[in-house]
């Protein structure tokens, strides 16, 4: 059996809350043996672009990255929250690498194709341009990978990207070499049978149980995507989704997402 | 004999000029062996600081780094400039890779200790504190190591750090393991024998010219400290100094700063 390699997912909540973040970067700490942390952006980033009265540029919800925007959460996300998180990692005596997708070219994307909306410079992923003999190279080396939701698309442009999607793909690159276990860390204790009560983590989720919860309409509607993107991570060779409280790690409650 | 390294220090004037940053990576790209860049900040820092309605906070020329000021230079340094340089090198073909001292330990600092003048977030090096072991791992793996001016003190706090001392803390720790030659990169050709002639370049310079030059008070004062952090490098075992135009770097004239 290969490596158990953890691959964690965090979000802009745990982010804006510097208790919170130096919290979960403790029990990260204390979670054993090869391992790998993704985190989105938080609110900083709109509150820089405010303070130099811009507002961000959005639709449906998505963030459009013009030039400015780019620059502004390259700055942010590879600057400030990735180096803050490396250094904070260092503290509980982890060491950390903060990367970029383009520090040794570990993630090359590609701009997203100008449709009905032009996303501007936000970069897709394929699994087959994650440079994983660079990501084995670190984790050999006792290093832990801590991944921005910046990549660049090899021809010198920073790419601004999605990261629940470079977490999901950096999982199913690795799954191959590792037993990859994909964890989505949020606010909540997992994904919730009913959305009103906080108790009702369903432990397990198979493909089985995932179609009569969906017939039956009572995961929250912004669960779903997650949960698709999970099967799909698991059809390509990643061992187990697990979806849990960002505070809570180190606790058994939460949602396992697995083939059968 | 141990194989060559290249340490190239970058200043701000060529950071804020995107068309010689550029030319400046084309002429790296092309520079043979293992290498390494470190590179300052430029004028973003101070101009992001002003368009957030603060001025740069400054005691005769030193920049004091308070709070706020660290959050920007950290955003502007590891993030903006060195990930725009990392994108630009991988355009370039050079696997090149951003490093804050914070991330794999690389350089823990001590913050500067408060005497007459408190300079803030700052960081003082030691080359003892620096993690030669991670930086040999990188070189083996055909990585290019650029280091931004930002490092942490091992206990959760990064620190705005001086690039020239990085990058000369940098050689002397690396040059028991390879033949360190520590380029120091500006606008001008090299040293000039005479300030208002540059065509003087002194081609070499040794502890016996350094003394008569300066007894004849030629040199430009603000070449000074930099000569003798030079010959301070070359007292602990680097093997030669280097001081050429950032956009020569590939040409013969330059003045190498040598013991005999």
């Amino acid at each position: 059996m290969s490596e158990v390699l953890k691959i964690f997912k965090i979000g802009g909540g745990i982010i804006d809350d510097p208790d919170q973040l130096r919290f979960f970067l403790g029990e990260l700490a204390r979670v054993g043996g090869k391992k790998i942390l993704v985190h989105g952006g938080g609110k900083g980033a709109n509150e820089l672009l405010a303070s130099l009265g811009m507002l961000p540029n959005m639709i449906n919800g998505r963030r459009i990255t013009d030039a400015v925007t780019l620059d502004v959460v390259t700055m942010f996300y590879a600057g400030k929250t990735n180096k803050q998180i490396v250094a904070l990692l260092q503290q509980a005596g982890v060491n950390a690498l903060g990367l970029s997708g383009a520090d040794g070219n570990v993630i090359r994307a590609s701009k997203r194709p100008v449709g009905e909306v032009d996303y501007g410079f936000v970069g897709d992923l394929q699994k087959q341009n994650i440079h994983t003999d660079f990501i084995e190279l670190l984790l050999g080396g006792n290093l832990m990978p801590v991944f921005c939701a910046i990549t660049h698309d090899g021809h010198g442009q920073l790419l601004n990207t999605n990261a629940d999607t470079i977490a999901s793909t950096l999982a199913r690159a690795l799954a191959g070499r590792y037993q990859v276990e994909l964890h989505f860390c949020f606010e909540k204790d997992g994904v919730l049978a009913d959305v009103n009560d906080e108790s009702s983590v369903i432990p397990q989720i198979t493909p089985t149980l995932y179609a009569a919860l969906k017939a039956r309409g009572t995961i929250a509607a912004g669960m779903l995507p997650k949960l698709d993107n999970a099967f799909a991570a698991l059809d390509e060779g990643v061992a187990k989704v697990i979806i849990e409280n960002a505070l809570k790690i180190n606790e058994p409650v939460k949602t396992i997402v697995c083939r059968a």
